[in-house]
């Protein structure tokens, strides 16, 4: 898919931002403005909530600050079916159906959590491969990649199946479905999970069986305390450090 | 109880190794190079695991290395029947209770733990208090004063008693007393746990209880992969970034 940029970039704070859009997918790229073609970042794609882009913005901003403090090149995209992408009707009923069950006290039954994510990942992960098939190439930036953040199964499906991802930062906080319990066994590359040990929206016991289903042979699970949203700056923190470990800095793009 | 330096100083690597006894217990303190009484090093207890130190020696003393280039001073002391000091009866009988228990691959019962652990706790605990008295009031050597390490039991009881403790880094890797949960709830300083996910002589449940029943604010729980002594070297980097944020510098010792 043919990468644009779709405004001028803004430089802020040492940081390069550029608005673009893949294909007709929304994203941002933000790289350090200390990197070159002869001094490539290594590229983090930064996974988003599914709250769309424009309202996500502040926080991901955020950590693409933190990110090109430490060298790093930050990339997002819009996922299928938030923003202003087409809502996909399937999903709008799986979650009206989330809703129901929440609102009963009742347990989100595996038909919900498979209705809500499996078209999701399949949408999504495609996607995100044709991103790093357009960013890796670009002057400035480096590979191999690292995935942080977002929605856990479409970081769980890409760390299985896109051999440029070399390490990933996973959030355990959305509902996964028992297909990608059995995908996380396939994930070899080095992990970081990121679990809010009160985190409403999240079975604490299922985030545990996830971290222990991974296939890694390094994988570590950093639990904080607070709610879905609470994640300390520490927690960031962590997670450079963790790529700062197994993203490599090349001396020239690949 | 009286502290005297018991060989000559020992600079190696930009720290000073200071072997001493307190009273008759011996013990080692490491500080940077660069710590005076101007610029104090804030102090982290390095809790040894029961071995006695002279095998703990190798891992201690990197230990505290790696926490000397952080600019902390470091200090271990031997605990109650380890090394030379002289056996406790009791205690070697609860030992030989848990080794038949392990071998006949049976659980361990509450009256072994107790008899195992709340006694070296009860006497631990003022010796460790007492080696902070000592301590804090050396030129270069700062307060407040972290806990780092060893025996998990007796790192909970200093958390919840003594209020020179601002921040405590635990390793969740051995046998907790029920009694010991109980105070763990009355904890409230910042708390990194530190958990090896395949710790055969730990039981996973146990530890990720006992971090649930922590009464701090800030706790986190860093699991990463391996047995008990397969601890990762960015573990203790993670530990000592904790320290940093928590251990504040002060312009003079207290």
């Amino acid at each position: 898919m043919p990468l644009q940029f779709t405004s001028e970039p803004r430089l802020d704070d040492g940081v390069l931002e550029r608005p673009f859009a893949l294909d007709e997918i929304p994203g941002f790229l933000w790289t350090p403005a200390s990197a070159s073609a002869s001094r490539p970042a290594p590229l983090i794609l930064l996974g988003p909530p599914p709250l769309g882009l424009g309202r996500a913005y502040p926080r991901l901003a955020a950590r693409a600050r933190n990110a090109a403090a430490q060298g790093f090149a930050t990339a997002t995209l819009e996922l299928p079916g938030s923003g202003d992408r087409p809502r996909r009707p399937a999903a709008e009923q799986a979650r009206a159906g989330l809703r129901r069950a929440l609102e009963a006290g009742e347990p989100v039954s595996d038909e919900i959590i498979d209705a809500l994510v499996l078209p999701l990942v399949e949408e999504a992960v495609p996607e995100w491969r044709a991103a790093l098939d357009a960013l890796l190439p670009l002057p400035g930036i480096g590979g191999p990649a690292g995935y942080s953040g977002g929605v856990i199964s479409i970081g769980i499906r890409l760390a299985a199946v896109e051999p440029r991802i070399a390490a990933a930062a996973l959030f355990a906080g959305s509902l996964v479905p028992r297909a990608l319990f059995e995908e996380a066994r396939r994930v070899t590359v080095p992990l970081h999970v990121l679990l809010q040990w009160d985190d409403e929206g999240n079975d604490r016991q299922a985030a545990l069986d996830l971290f222990d289903a991974f296939g890694s042979e390094e994988k570590s699970l950093h639990a904080n305390m607070g709610g879905h949203t609470g994640v300390p700056r520490f927690a960031d923190d962590a997670a450079l450090a963790f790529f700062s470990r197994h993203l490599p800095r090349s001396s020239a793009g690949v």
